[in-house]
C-alpha cells in the first residue's frame, strides 16, 4: 500500500524538519505582531468558484461529501479568510494583522518544487491603505526568510505594482481600456520567459518593441530606486511616488533595502492584486518563486458580496520551494541542523544499573519529567553498556546511573565524560 | 457563504486555544522521549478498508480524486503508521515512541463533544512486549492530562485487559471458542448503560447474572488492585499478574496510582485489542471518553501483509471533549487563559509621538524584532493618546516613546506606570 502521488510521509528527521520552518514562521510572525488563526480544510464548493480569476478551481480535490454538498480541500486561504472576517469584521480592531499555517491541496502535475499537499504560511493585513501597509508586509517576509539563515546574496523580493504600470504604459501605448491592459500585461509577464522574437511580434499591435519596454521599465526602476529621486514635487504620478516612499520612507530605515528590487516585469494575478505586488526568488534563481503576494484591496467586497470593504494585502509562502533552497544553502543548512540536533536531544537517560532498583530509577524518571526534563530510560533490564550506547544514540546531555550507590546516584555528562555522585534530593539543581 | 456543518473557524481567540492544548501534547511528548511523525491527510481508500473491524468506512469523507484514485481524507493515523512503520521498519531503533497531532475527518452526526473534523494526540510504542510499555503510555496519557492542570479529581485512567478477561469468564462460563466470546464481550461492554433485565436476559445463554458477574468483576478488580496480592506465587493467572506487575512495580512508584482504576467493563474494539485497554473519562463522567487505548500487537503484521510482526500499543486522545473538560474545571481554565495571556501579549509598543521621527522609529523597531522581542506601532500618525490606547489593547508590557527627546527615548512600563529616559542603544538592555 501506497502514499499517493504527490504526498508525503514525514518521518521523525522529515517531521522535525518541517516543524523547524513552521516554528520559525511563527515565531517572526509574533515578532510582528500577527495573530494567528485558521479555518477548515474542507470547504463549500462554491466559496472557491466565488472568486473571479479562479484558475485553482481546476485544480482542486473536490467531491459530494455523504450529506450531497459539493465540497472542496482547500487550495488557498484567501476565500477563507474573507468569510471570516466579512462574518465577524467589527469585533477587531482595524488593522487586522493575521497570518495562518495551513495545509493546503491542489491536483497539479508533480514536478520539483510542486506536489499535491504543502504548507503554506499565510500573512495579511486588513484594513490599512497606506504603503505603510506594504512595507510592512514586506519586511515580515525578507524576515521570514533571514529567521531561516538566508541573506541578500541567496534571495531577493522583486517589487512592482500594476498602477505604476499603467501609469507608465497607459500613457506612453495609449492603452484605454482594460482589455487592452491585460492584454498588454500579459505579454510583459511572459516577457523574460519568452524568445524576444515572438514577444515583438505580439507587441506589434501595441506599436512597440521589446528593447523600448525595457528602457522604459529600467528608466522607471532606476527613478524609484533613486532616494533621491521625488524630492521637490516633481513627481512622475502619484503611484510611483508611493512606491518610492514605500522603500525609502518605510524599508531603508529598517536596513533591508539590500533585500528588494524593483521589477515590472512581476504582473501577478490581475484581477486579483490592485496595488505593490511582489515575489521572492532565490538569488540563482534555480527554483520557482519562494513566496509572492501584494495589495488586493476590493477581493474583501467581492468575496462578501459587498458586507466588508476593506484595502487589505497579503503574501503567501510555502514550505516545499523553501525547504529545497535550505538545504541548497549551506549556512542555512547548518542553522536548521543545529535546530534539528537541539530538537531531538535527550535531556537525561536514567541507566538502571541494578535491576531491583527499578522502582527508585522510576520515581526518579517522573520527578525529572515533571520538572520539564525531555528523560528516557530502559524499559525492561539490559546490560549496562547497552544502556549508555542507547543514550549516546538518543542524543543525551546526561545519564543517571541508579544502581550499587543507592541512595546515591551518579551523574554523568555524556560529551565530557564528568562524573559526579550525589544525593537523588540534589539531581535536579545539577541539569 | 457558511462553513460546513461539523467544521471549525478558528479565529485569533480558537486558534490560540487549539494551539495551547496541541502545544502541551508536544511538550510532555518530548519529556517522555517520544518523537514526533506524519502522514498525509488524503490516503488511498483501500488502506483503511483493510484494518479488521473498520467501523470508520461508513463514516469517511472518500471520493474519487482526478486520477481516478479511491481515496479518503484520514479519519485515524494507525494504518498509516503500519504503513510506514512496515516501509521502513529496520531504519529504527526499538522501540520506537512515536506520536503525532493529525486533524481526522468523519462524517458523523454532529452532538456535544463530536465534530466532523478534530484533531487527536496519537502516541505509540512499537517493539516492547512488557507491561513496562504499557505502563510507559498509561503515564504519559496522564501526565498530557496533568500538563493541562487536571487532576486526580478531574479525570481517572480506567484499565482493563482483554486477556484477563477471557482468563476470568472463559473459565468461569466455559466460554470455548472466538463467537462465544465475542457475544459476552459485547453484552459486558454495555452493561453500564444497559438496563439490568435486558442484560439478565441476554446473559441467560451464558447462564449466568448481571449480579454474578459483578461479583467476579469486583473480585479479580480488588485482587489486581491490592498490592500484597501475588506476592507468594499465588497467581489467577498470568494475565492478571501481568497486570498487577503494571500497576504496582511501573506505575505505582511513579506515584500515578491515584489517577488509575481497574474496570473490566472497558471492552475495546476486539478485533483490533490484544492485551491492556484503557479509556479516560472525567470523573463526573458528563463527557464522552477523553483519551482510549491499549495493546495491539496483531495489527502491525495485519496490515503489513506480514511483512512486520512487531508488538505494538497505543493511545488517541481527542480535542474536542478535552477542551470542553477544560473549560469546566476552574483550575485548568485559569491555567490556559494565563497561558493564553502571555501568548498575546506583545513586548514593546513603539509610540511614534513626532511624525518625522517615524524613520528612527522604524530602525528602532527592527532592532528589538531582531533581538525577538515583539513590537507592535502605528502604521500611520495618531495621536499619542491613541497610540497608548492601542498599545493597552494589545496587552503590550513597555510602550517606548519616540519623539521630543530624540536622540533620547523614553520607556514606559505599562502595568506600573514607571518611565525613564534612555539612549536608544541602551534600551535592548533594559527589556
Amino acid at each position: 500500500m501506497q502514499l499517493l502521488p504527490g504526498f508525503r510521509d514525514f518521518y521523525p528527521e522529515d517531521c522535525a524538519r518541517r516543524n523547524y520552518i513552521l516554528a520559525k514562521w511563527r515565531e517572526v510572525a509574533r515578532r510582528y505582531g500577527f495573530v494567528e488563526y485558521d479555518g477548515p480544510v474542507l470547504e463549500p464548493m462554491a466559496l472557491y468558484e466565488k472568486k473571479s480569476g479562479g484558475e485553482l478551481v481546476g485544480q482542486l480535490f473536490d467531491f459530494e461529501d455523504k450529506g450531497k454538498r459539493h465540497v472542496a480541500m482547500r487550495p488557498e486561504m484567501t476565500p477563507t479568510l474573507a468569510r471570516m472576517v466579512a462574518a465577524r469584521e467589527r469585533d477587531f480592531k482595524k488593522p487586522l494583522k493575521w497570518f495562518c499555517v495551513p495545509q493546503f491541496f491542489r491536483y497539479e502535475k508533480q514536478q520539483r518544487g510542486r506536489l499535491r499537499e504543502f504548507y503554506q504560511l499565510n500573512c495579511d493585513i486588513i484594513g490599512e491603505a497606506s504603503p505603510a501597509a506594504d512595507a510592512e508586509l514586506i519586511a515580515v517576509t525578507i524576515d521570514m526568510l533571514r529567521a531561516l539563515g538566508l541573506t541578500q546574496h541567496d534571495f531577493v523580493v522583486r517589487v512592482s505594482s500594476r498602477h505604476v504600470l499603467v501609469d507608465v504604459f497607459g500613457e506612453k501605448l495609449n492603452l484605454k481600456d482594460e482589455g487592452e491592459l491585460t492584454g498588454f500585461f500579459e505579454i510583459l509577464d511572459k516577457i523574460d520567459r519568452t524568445d524576444p522574437e515572438r514577444s515583438d511580434a505580439a507587441l506589434k499591435s501595441f506599436n512597440t518593441s521589446v528593447a523600448d519596454i525595457r528602457v522604459w521599465l529600467q528608466q522607471i526602476r532606476e527613478q524609484i530606486l533613486d532616494p533621491t529621486s521625488y524630492q521637490s514635487g516633481v513627481s512622475a504620478g502619484t503611484h510611483s511616488a508611493q512606491m518610492h516612499e514605500l522603500l525609502h520612507n518605510h524599508l531603508r530605515p529598517r536596513g533591508l533595502m539590500e533585500f528588494v528590487d524593483v521589477d515590472f516585469t512581476i504582473v501577478r494575478g490581475l484581477a486579483y492584486y490592485t496595488g505593490v505586488v511582489f515575489e521572492v526568488f532565490d538569488r540563482s534563481k534555480n527554483e520557482r518563486a519562494l513566496a509572492g503576494g501584494g495589495r488586493y484591496d476590493g477581493l474583501l467586497s467581492l468575496m462578501s458580496d459587498g458586507k466588508v470593504n476593506l484595502p487589505a494585502l497579503g503574501f503567501g509562502m510555502g514550505d516545499v520551494v523553501l525547504a529545497n533552497l535550505i538545504n541548497d544553502t549551506p549556512a542555512a543548512k547548518a542553522q536548521m541542523e543545529a535546530w534539528l540536533a537541539q530538537e531531538r536531544a535527550c535531556s537525561v537517560y536514567v541507566v538502571i544499573a541494578k535491576e531491583d532498583r527499578r522502582a527508585d530509577a522510576l520515581a526518579l524518571v517522573q520527578s525529572l519529567r515533571d520538572a520539564g526534563h525531555r528523560v528516557d530510560f530502559p524499559l525492561v533490564a539490559g546490560k549496562v553498556g547497552k544502556q549508555f550506547q542507547t543514550a549516546e544514540q538518543l542524543g543525551a546531555k546526561h545519564a543517571v546511573v541508579v544502581g550499587d550507590e543507592w541512595p546515591r546516584i551518579r551523574l554523568k555528562t555524556l560529551a565530557s565524560r564528568e562524573e559526579i555522585e550525589l544525593d537523588p534530593a540534589d539531581l535536579l539543581a545539577r541539569l
